[in-house]
């Protein structure tokens, strides 16, 4: 099988992108007045709002509140197909990359393949803990939070059940944070209104973070803003702390103290996706794809880098691995094509703008960083709220999500707190416990 | 570990209903005043309003728009109790079930465990054929339709890509009918604004039915409308046609002949859940435990069976696995329990009031035969539509299904289109995939 485009000779040049990310996606949509056949591949059939995985994973909204069909996406873009395939090598000389469904041709290639969690070389903590990067992962996350719920009501043994009511975080970056605030929200209405024979403090939430405090690459005061609102929520900030090892009972710290918890959530950082690997250059920071100011490989211009797999050259240090570098960075490499081909012009460089960073602590609390101002409390909360609601991709998602928030926030209530998923295994294992006598006529 | 509440001895009666299905959470409700102690369980944590399941595998509803957390349906019943667990055998002289979190003792027993997907005793059907029973089994149905989509826009052999686009549907009761309406809706969208390079009538829907119609229990005018409107959609009916084999490539006919499909769907029948074979007595058709009419086991007057688990006696045939008579059959128990409790007053027999059938044949287009009353076409679709509404559970849920209907109905688009699920054996895959030089420090 292959879904190579046809030829360039004659036609139109072949744009192939790889990632339907932020940076795959703002690039597919910058080029789609563009004189180009583009090709844009990805290893799911949907983009993610990833700033909203959290939410997923705390029961607040649903997977298509936060993740939209590509296909739709680029329903009015005719010049873009979409193809659903990973991507497992690049052939920069032949111009040409593999696919698990066969190769495709290019003539330009935007790599926008993205980051996976950073397990720092330790095979227990890729392997014990639970990550918060893509629906899969949320998915997981929200039944597991939710089983260990079940499962703790019908725990005799009080270190069992402290154990399976024991959530660690590991990681103090917005997504560590976020993410523990929504579950102190979650645990507090489920406690209230689900399990009347649980209290809250049999709960325990830690947030494991290395540095002194919480959200590093925010200002000394929302930092402490930050904590007071994670602890006033009981959620427990450990800072200056750092993970060494993660087994079936929770976690180990550096000075050998042991945090027992059923549940640890890794959210530590992240590292370029493997497909670095196969591009055949010197990897950077992150398994990073080294770029020139334009974005481009320095031996091939027809191949541009962006988003998270890019270390792009910033002022002093490259780039951050942030949504906002790579929405910018791909729409910059799409005009860049765009503009080569319609007049052969060489590529500008690249140009960050800091739109700000902000990230919620729960209800009516968030902190927000924009520009020269640094709002904390409900005035975050507000900026958080308007932010988010216009970056949410699609009329239909937004009007939902928005509809989601309205009723959490009036009843204080998770409508999505289900265990569920498709059966992956479903034919074996109605193989395995079917029996001939397990039928009837 | 037990749940086993306090004995009765000094304290209220101990009700356990095993199931929390329609029958089941009836009972429930109907207790929720009375001086009794309840418990529910379940093997999952929702209660799945199961009508609506093939909107959830034709992508136009999510989970939560069909499915309520348990622990919220009983939120306002005191006296309600749930567990998260699976029942695996009865012991009705040690009044007593077992689960794979312990014994739980009872005063009276509500069995309301539902029914499973009927096979026939074939092993090949089972195991290759995708069900529409529960939750699990619609997001998987859902996540094949598209994957097969997604195949076959790769395909390049035209029997393969053929057979990627063939789905059969093997049974013409009203899921079946309704899910091969909605399958062509889906597709007719599909095909148009997603898959350009794919022509209508290159997919294949065909549904097999064993009688010389489909909706056997229905009126001959409305089995004639409903297949008169498949038929318009594009579903080939295959009626008087019996499957003696599915395998990976399709299915047999009992004449011989072949249907090539990628997928095969199976709603041809259910039978009574295997928990059925652990009460010990001789069962009736369908798997099911016989009741008298009072539906109590005929030596056990403490134990009631209710819902599709029991064979109710009616007029001249046991009751149908019917929704309804699962929630009048699980009432009844409840208000027989309640009266025992109060006064002693023997239990009076069960009568089931039909309130009519529906079935939707896609979009303006429904059969509904109501008491004297046979609908088809709009008006029989507004009466779908109005006892849906209304039966939904839970405000938050109608309201998301209301505009979920009135959007899909508006764009004819299908928002949940998403291939995902949680990573189910996430730690395993990243164990796999992990290599030391996978990660970057």
């Amino acid at each position: 099988m292959s879904a190579t485009p046809a030829p360039a000779a004659g036609g139109e040049p072949r744009v192939l992108i790889v990632g339907a990310g932020f940076a795959g996606l703002a690039a597919a949509k910058a080029m789609r007045r563009s004189p180009v056949q583009v090709t844009l591949v990805d290893q799911h059939n949907h983009h993610v709002f990833t700033p909203f995985l959290y939410q997923v994973a705390t029961a607040l909204l649903e997977p298509s509140e936060v993740a939209q069909p590509v296909r739709s996406l680029i329903r009015r873009s005719g010049n873009v197909a979409f193809c659903l395939g990973t991507v497992t090598d690049v052939d920069l000389l032949a111009k040409r990359v593999q696919t698990d469904h066969g190769p495709i041709c290019y003539d330009y290639l935007v790599l926008a393949a993205g980051s996976v969690s950073n397990y720092f070389h330790n095979t227990d903590i890729a392997t014990r803990s639970l990550g918060l990067k893509d629906l899969a992962e949320a998915l997981q996350l929200r039944n597991q939070i939710l089983s260990c719920f079940e499962q703790a009501s019908w725990a005799t043994d009080p270190a069992e059940r402290a154990q399976l009511l024991s959530f660690a975080v590991v990681g103090g970056g917005p997504t560590g944070v976020e993410f523990a605030a929504a579950l102190a929200v979650l645990v507090a209405g489920m406690v209230k209104r689900d399990f009347p024979a649980l209290e809250r403090d049999e709960v325990k939430i830690v947030l494991v973070e290395g540095a002194d405090a919480p959200l590093g690459s925010f200002a000394e005061s929302l930092r402490a803003s930050a904590t007071r609102a994670l602890r006033a929520k009981g959620v427990e900030v450990r800072s200056g702390a750092t993970v060494t090892d993660v087994d079936d009972s929770g976690l180990t710290l550096d000075g050998g103290e042991r945090i027992d918890a059923a549940t640890v959530v890794w959210v530590a950082g992240v590292t370029a996706a493997p497909l670095a690997k196969t591009v055949g250059v010197t990897l950077a920071s992150h398994g990073r794809v080294p770029v020139d100011r334009t974005l481009r490989l320095v031996d091939h211009p027809e191949v541009f880098v962006v988003g998270d797999l890019a270390e792009i050259p910033g002022g002093k240090d490259p780039l951050p691995m942030l949504a906002q570098v790579a929405i910018q960075s791909g729409s910059h490499a799409a005009r860049s094509i765009t503009a080569h081909i319609s007049d052969g012009r060489q590529t500008g460089p690249f140009h960050y703008r800091n739109l700000g960073t902000m990230a919620s602590v729960g209800r009516n609390d968030a902190v927000a960083e924009i520009g020269p101002f640094r709002l904390s409390g409900f005035a975050g909360w507000l900026a958080w709220l308007l932010v988010h609601i216009m970056r949410t991709v699609g009329l239909q998602a937004r009007a939902s999500v928005v509809i989601s928030w309205i009723s959490g926030y009036l009843f204080a209530d998770r409508p999505v707190r289900l265990i569920t998923g498709p059966r992956e295994s479903g034919r074996d294992e109605r193989r395995r416990s079917m029996s001939p006598t397990n039928e009837e006529d």
